[in-house]
């Protein structure tokens, strides 16, 4: 039997998907038990973490099983170009590297969301792929600038609690500011499953941060075959009326992905793109929704992100839960 | 039922102080089992530490839990500012950090002793009072410039093992040179402890290296009303005269916070201020007590430190009885 | 009753490593369950590692035990000299390091291969051998630029798996190309191992990178003894004719040992050091081993470390089992 990765919410069936929500509400209310006595799940942070570190190994030691934690800090430079002659910094190959940690442990875990080029290079998710092709275990994505799926379970996790039913509520997806550059990974992933969700998606950004057309054309079909919808806005203030779930969150320009100077220029003039309560007031009583780190009162003011409306914590705390259902459904 | 934290020796009883003390020694007589099963601490490192961070992982380990370690190289900086706008370089503000933090595990140590201003910014702990302030779960201090609570129980258990009763016995708390500014932290938390425990304290250290103002008058009440005394001297000579707990730790001088070379100049006059067997010799057979990590034949001679008086191991061996003793009582 | 260390392979008698190697094929067949529950070892690493280190954690969850890992970028600098007087940048003595920690865990492991003077300087391993002498508890040399003792037990193992029995056969150890000057740990250990068991073994390498040289007399001897040989040779084509096991790896020249960029140049025209299938071709079907991480299309070509005859992943796997082994006599 080949082994199973989660690099993308698509590496889900709707039906898996549905089923591992639920798995994961159960495993919310009742501890599940030491069901991953003595499996180990390799960690790799290439960039830092606190959500993603912090709810994995707690997912882990709560089903008994154990986290192996590496970062940059304690490995060399790894290549993960085929046939590469290695004469350069890199003093390993990630087929190597693969290959080896998947006699070690159980699973592997990558975080690897750093600009290292173009936004053509970065969208492959190189390093990430690479792991996958190699290792014999399953390989989940912590993060890349193209994807983001765990905390894209977690969003979804949270709406379900709070909506109970998904299918036509209204979700905008607002980009904000951010004085440096971001990764499109949440924003590609949430998109991707509340498409599916058949949820009426705005996705609302100034002209120049568009997400990814690939990803942004297979979420309209998503979208319209789960019998919702998707359109994109460049006005903040319609984007938001009415809407029920108000997800906010930056991402980067990727016309100008390897160019972080220019992006803050054009960045300048976008001060505006933050969520307030007036802004607030114009949706339908929305959720107010971000996957954190968020750069307070200048992404979203203090008074919304403590307001009444936030599930803010909500989306961290369900990362436990929707990662403990995903460890048992690849390791069991 | 509110939280407990751990940020400072005040935030113990006298009573509160004994019990955890002999729950220390029976802790240490015989491995208490897995009491803490499924408990998880998280540990924050912004500086590097070897006893704080062994210790308390092997406690947990031994109580059956489990320690999650983020270091200040795992993470982005994170802003303790309320209502800062956050457009500079911090990614996270405290607030969302503790809070998320708070929803996966059960208890918090922070450790955070940089010198990033003036005495008068860096006595508010601003950044392990802030932790505090939004986490949900135990806060502990695992050493700021202001105090090191962890650090005086494990102290404290040391002096009762050797001396058995500390009421009125003599305790030298004696400066010694050192090439780098150091944090005041141990200094305070064991000057608070022994004055509460009614011993007769003598504080010694040149002109300049003067305490916190506060601290020491809040010892001197705390000694007097417990039947002791506390007495500052300037002489390092007499201050170690008749001695029976000698307890030697460089500190920095407030007055110049923030000008390490200042510091560094000033001391340069200061060499003599040093434990050797003379000065051991003058006391009444005094205990050696420090710390750790010591600067050897700077702030003390190898003779001493690895002479017959020395207790210094047995203070560092005793921070993991004194912190499963802490954790039980949190965490139960 | 003494601590016992493993700083070499010297450390075994040729009975304690046969009995070692069987334990070890025991554990690969069956896990021996929690036989050190409640053991925890520290790992201080002070250069990079990946096997090393998730194979000494995986081992020690294993067996029901813990790792405490410590890397140089949590921790300060250390000093090794006696009697220093620590004035300068090192904030504690290896002596209070290695004390302390003994009292907190049940066994250590130090890497420390950086090169940090002149090869006479490094061949004494000073920091590892002050550990050593220090810890009251197991100390476990996991790289030094002299020995990696561990490696070259995983490399035994390996080969007995393949042989069957080593006594008479004929292992090619070759000098191959890489960018970076590297340890002789690796090396030396193979070398010494292979000796005792009576292997015919002939180091193949460039002029000017010859090995220890009072590791290569020992050598000879342990090979003479147990009914071996060892030779050396200048010649890659004619040491790699016939072959049973050809193991391929870079080592550093010990007489341009602080001054890289010599032996960067002295490497230039070394670049048909390197393993393809026509040098494969000229063995006698041997299997092909190399330490990783590896060089790929320098020191070795993609064909052949990809090829039938690699067990390089072998290698790595078995670290995991005899380190469990080794653990078990150590702190059973």
């Amino acid at each position: 039997m080949s082994k199973r990765d989660f690099l993308s919410t698509a590496d889900l069936t709707r039906s898996e998907l549905d089923d591992l929500l639920d798995l994961a509400t159960r495993a919310k209310g009742k501890r599940p038990g030491q069901v991953l006595a003595g499996k180990t799940l390799g960690l790799l942070f290439f960039q830092p973490s606190l959500r993603t570190r912090v709810s994995f190994e707690v997912a882990m030691v709560q089903l008994g099983g154990h986290c192996i934690n590496l970062s940059s800090n304690d490995l060399y430079e790894l290549e993960p170009q085929e046939q590469a002659v290695m004469d350069g910094p890199a003093e390993e190959h990630v087929k190597d590297a693969a290959r080896t940690l998947s006699r070690y442990v159980d699973a592997l875990g990558i975080r690897s969301a750093a600009r290292s080029g173009t936004w053509e290079h970065d969208r492959q998710e190189l390093l990430l792929r690479s792991y996958a092709k190699y290792a014999s275990v399953p390989v989940i994505n912590l993060e890349t600038s193209f994807e983001h799926p765990c905390q894209a379970l977690a969003d979804v996790m949270t709406m379900r609690e709070n909506l109970v039913s998904l299918k036509g509520r209204k979700l905008t997806l607002l980009w904000c500011n951010h004085p440096e550059p971001k990764s499109l990974g949440p924003t590609h992933s949430i998109l991707q499953v509340a498409a599916r969700m058949g949820m009426n998606v705005t996705l609302a950004h100034p002209l120049g941060f568009e997400v990814d057309g690939e990803v942004l054309e297979r979420s309209k079909t998503l979208a319209g075959d789960a019998g919702g919808s998707l359109q994109v806005s460049n006005d903040m203030a319609s984007a938001c009326r009415g809407s029920e779930v108000l997800y906010a969150r930056s991402w980067g320009c990727t016309k100008y992905w390897d160019d972080a100077e220019r992006e803050a220029m054009v960045k300048r003039s976008l001060q505006s793109w933050r969520v307030d309560e007036q802004l607030m007031a114009s949706t339908n009583n929305a959720l107010l929704m971000h996957p954190l780190p968020v750069r307070r009162n200048v992404a979203a003011t203090d008074a919304v992100l403590d307001g009444p409306r936030s599930v803010i914590y909500e989306q961290a705390a369900n990362r436990t839960h929707v990662q403990k259902a995903l460890l048992m459904q690849l390791l069991k």
